[in-house]
């Protein structure tokens, strides 16, 4: 593939805070060729998630971040182009997150886990769905909510991220499990539409002169689960606001992504742990990903039979990965963000 | 019983931060006479414990607080001087978290929970047992430690004021549990002690320059479970500390006492609960009370068969309850702090 020309985005140092476009720098290099049991894809579609700015720092946390001068971290979705693989053929869909911020990358099938590559059949669903609701962010809300936060009929759920590709399922599944959900956003046409696919009310966390209050104005009886992806002001309010017994999944940090690394001050609250007898459950999807088949299936069944709607933001090109990425950690994205590749 | 005196401790005032003697005051009243089914009880033992600072208050937690001018709450045992009730006759032990701190005490036989009052066999331990490890600690020990903490064969298992009522027994369980026991104290001769009774290792966290260091040293693979009496920065250090998966119990926080109903304002500990995969939980006893005969036959058995030790710190008499009470928020007790009634 000597003659083609695959465009990397690689690391080019590491941010302090809120990461900036020059954090990056596009490369071009040959097309690689697949290696034996390798595969060559081309990719259609790839994924912008909050996890990134995690790898973005020479600190490993759950897993290892990227070097400097290496291509960025990040899911992909295409077209096989190439296979020196027995179960993979020219043509064949092929989704992972090893795929990485280029326009080629080559795979290797059979590792089993977060890195593997999974085949994509395409008639279940336009296939960069396998980036968001038929994938990661999917098998996320699947078992961040049902296993972590253990929703139970009746229910409140608050959604912090409410619109996000993980929050708008979190909210959907909330409410296919008899609860009552509630959606925090930063845009009122967020908070449109997450009423309009289910969310019971919602709440403008810029809007909110006091947040506490707005979250206790709409959850009287407390909140029983707390999906949180933002952390910070969000955070506090809802934790004020706990009813007895209460679960707090800990998903995503992404109001932080500004003093990554620094300490988070502020209020802690184990006291109204104590007296509401709630629990804080830190969550890595990966951690279910031996499970990742029952949630997909669960979620293929349901957007079959039109229980969840999703909305994806899309950006094309693979140079507005970077662009795509600081929309996410901005809050500029409505939905799911995604890049298409040309 | 008009011709005998009670002396009582009333509160007279509410705190600002740590309580000072002067926010008791006591008075002397005739002994009442028992109603319809009640009992009256002549206090020998009555108990100090951490939640006392938390009814001090005119807000409400779990429970309602005691208001200005009424008796302390607290528990106690004592004999059954007077008896209206079928069950009781004069005589028998009674216990009960609703005794107060007053020499005499009207007690209603048959209330089902915490406020209700309990036989005490003498012959299986000295009453005064039944305020701490064949009572309410041990109670909050056995389920904080077994069910909330889910302690498993080889864990590590930190417990800060491991001296204390509850802490002593925790280490002790977890022992028992096939755990290494890490005790965090301030004064090496409780550590000492604590090491006498089967903790591995312990952390004078009066001494060590940086406490997030010395647990690190001690726990070089990681905390997995928490047991915090404290919170503060003994709670600081260890939640640096977790391994993956760690479940931190948050029982007490009489590290916080002098800033009691104030925020608590410090690092928040998220990003190493995803990373950690961690959970917090906040626990309350009196969630478990339904189960206390089962802790206490198991309590009983062991401590038959010599499988714990148990320390107590006696101060004698009513006049030196806020005594007593001080020493405990001060950490000067060594022991679980109890006081004799003449």
């Amino acid at each position: 593939m000597q003659n083609l020309v695959n465009r990397r985005w690689l690391l080019a140092r590491y941010p302090e805070g809120t990461p900036v476009p020059n954090d990056w720098v596009m490369d071009q290099q040959p097309v690689p060729d697949p290696g034996p049991s390798q595969i060559l894809v081309k990719a259609k579609w790839l994924s912008v998630d909050p996890y990134m700015r995690g790898r973005m720092s020479p600190a490993s946390n759950y897993t290892k971040g990227v070097g400097l001068g290496e291509v960025m971290h990040g899911g992909g979705v295409g077209e096989v182009v190439a296979s020196n693989h027995p179960a993979w053929k020219i043509g064949d869909i092929a989704e992972s997150m090893s795929v990485g911020w280029q326009e080629w990358s080559v795979l290797t099938p059979g590792i089993v886990g977060p890195a593997g590559v999974n085949k994509i059949d395409p008639k279940i669903a336009p296939i960069e769905s396998s980036l968001s609701w038929l994938g990661m962010p999917g098998i996320t809300a699947y078992f961040g909510l049902l296993e972590v936060g253990r929703p139970r009929p009746g229910d409140t759920v608050v959604v912090s991220a409410a619109s996000g590709a993980v929050g708008q399922l979190v909210g959907q599944i909330a409410k296919l499990a008899g609860c009552r959900a509630v959606a925090i956003a930063g845009d009122d046409s967020k908070l449109k539409w997450c009423r309009e696919i289910g969310f019971d009310v919602g709440i403008n966390y810029h809007k909110a002169a006091d947040l506490t209050a707005a979250v206790k104005e709409v959850c009287p009886t407390g909140v029983d689960v707390f999906f949180d992806n933002t952390a910070g002001p969000i955070h506090d309010a809802v934790m004020r606001n706990l009813s007895i017994g209460a679960r707090v999944v800990i998903c995503g940090r992404i109001a932080l992504a500004g003093q990554f690394g620094k300490p988070d001050i502020g209020e802690r609250f184990m006291g109204h742990l104590i007296v509401s007898r709630a629990s804080i459950h830190g969550f890595l999807v990966f951690d279910w990903w031996h499970r990742r088949d029952e949630a997909l299936r669960r979620l293929a069944n349901w957007r079959r039979e039109g229980k969840f709607q999703f909305k994806e933001d899309v950006l094309e090109g693979i140079e507005r990965m970077p662009e795509a990425f600081l929309r996410l950690l901005h809050g500029k994205n409505f939905g799911k963000q995604i890049v298409k590749i040309s």
